[in-house]
C-alpha cells in the first residue's frame, strides 16, 4: 500500500473513532465498535492502532500540537506586525478548530482519562498556545498597538471564542466557516486594538493626517445636512 | 427549622454533589456519595433531594436560569446605551460564571444525561441567553455603535469567551476575580466598537471635532519632535 494512501485511511479510521467516543464517550466505545463502524475486521484495524489509548493520543496529537506549530511559526516571522500576526493566528487556530469540531470535543472531554504520557503532550501543547497568544498580545501593548490589557486573560479569551465553535457551530448553517473564522479574528484583534477615545502611544503622521481628513469630510457632510434641513 | 437555613443546608448539598459529579462524573457518583461526603445519612440527604436528577436539575436552573433574568431586565432599561448595556450583561455573565465554575462545568459535561424536562429547560435558558447577546448586538449596530458584524457569531463569541473561563479561571490566582470579567466584558465592547479606521454611520459633530482636535495635537507633537532631531 502507498504511504499516502495508508496515511488516508489512517484518518478514515481516526475520524471514525472520533464520532464514537463523541456519541458514547471514550470509556463506552471498544475497539471492536470502531472496527464495525468501519465495516472491517480487528486485525484490519490494528494495522492502523495497537489499542484506544493508541488512537487517543493521535487525536491530541492532531487537535493541540497543529495548531502551535503554526502559531510559532507566524509568530517568528520578520515583517512583524502585531494586528495582522494575531489576525492570522486567531484565523489559523478558529479555522482548524471549525474544521475538526469532533475530535477536539474528545480531547477536551476526555481530558482526565488520557495516559500520562499523551496527557503530558496535551498538557504541553496547551501551554504552547496559551503562551503564543499571550507573548503577541504582549508584543503589541509594548508596540502601542494594543490596549495595556492583561495579555494573559486576553490570551484565554481569544482561546475560548474559538474553542466554544466546537460546540455550536453548524457546518452547513447559515454562516461559511471562513467567515465565522474571520469574524472571531477581527473580534479579537478589535478587541485589543485602541478604540476611538483613545490615540494609541504610537501613532505615525500619515495615519494622524489621514483621521483628519476622515473627519473634515464626515463633519462636511454633517454641515451639508443640516443646512438642507434648514 | 427556618427557611434561610433550609435553604443554605440546600446550597451546601448541591455543591458538595458538583465537587463529586466534577470529580467521578454523573453516572459515577451516587447518592450514597454525596451523603458520605456530607457526613450526613442517606434519609438527611433526602429531605433535600430525591433523586441525582433532581439535584442536576437544580444545578442546571442555577447555572442557566440565573444568566438569562438578570440579561432581559438589563435589555429592556429605559436610558438604553448598546455599549455600556452589553458591558454590563458580559460583566454580570462572566463574574457569575467566574463564581461558579464547578457548577457550570457539571452542567455543561453532563447535557447529555440530563433527564427530558431538564434538557427543555436547560435548551431554553441557552437559548434565551443568546438571543439576549444576540439582540443587544443587533441594537448596537442598528444604533451605529457597533460595527456590522453578524450578531448571532459575535454572540456566540463572548459567550465562548465567558464560558471558557470556568476551565482556566484560578479563584486564588493572580488576577482576582472582578478583573477577569471586567477584561473581558471591555473585550467584548471593544471587539464591536468602531476602531480607529472606520467611521461610524452615525458620528456627531462634536465628537468629530474632538477627534480633529486630537490628532492636530498629536501631529503637532510628531513635528516638534522631529524638529528636535534635526
Amino acid at each position: 500500500m502507498g504511504k499516502s494512501k495508508k496515511e488516508a485511511l489512517r484518518r478514515t479510521v481516526l475520524e471514525a473513532a472520533a464520532k464514537l467516543f463523541a456519541q458514547r464517550g471514550f470509556g463506552g466505545t471498544n475497539l471492536q465498535d470502531i472496527a464495525d463502524s468501519l465495516g472491517i475486521s480487528r486485525p484490519a484495524l490494528y494495522y492502523y492502532f495497537k489499542s484506544k489509548d493508541d488512537i487517543l493520543a493521535s487525536l491530541v496529537e492532531e487537535v493541540t500540537v497543529f495548531s502551535v506549530h503554526q502559531a510559532t511559526e507566524l509568530a517568528s516571522k520578520a515583517d512583524f506586525n502585531p494586528s495582522e500576526t494575531l489576525r492570522q493566528m486567531v484565523f489559523n487556530h478558529a479555522k482548524w478548530l471549525l474544521e475538526h469540531p469532533i475530535e477536539f470535543r474528545v480531547v477536551d472531554r476526555t481530558e482526565n482519562d488520557l495516559p500520562a504520557a499523551t496527557r503530558r503532550t496535551h498538557d504541553k501543547a496547551k501551554r504552547a498556545l496559551l503562551d503564543n497568544f499571550t507573548r503577541i498580545v504582549e508584543r503589541g501593548i509594548e508596540l502601542g498597538h494594543f490596549r495595556p490589557v492583561d495579555a494573559t486573560v486576553a490570551a484565554f479569551s481569544i482561546i475560548g471564542m474559538c474553542s466554544w465553535t466546537a460546540w455550536w457551530f453548524m457546518p452547513h448553517g447559515r454562516v461559511p466557516l471562513d467567515e465565522v473564522a474571520k469574524s472571531i479574528a477581527d473580534f479579537a484583534v478589535a478587541g485589543l486594538r485602541w478604540g476611538n477615545n483613545v490615540l494609541p502611544r504610537e501613532f505615525g503622521a500619515e495615519e494622524a493626517l489621514r483621521r483628519v481628513k476622515d473627519d473634515l469630510a464626515h463633519l462636511e457632510r454633517l454641515i451639508r445636512r443640516s443646512d438642507k434641513r434648514r
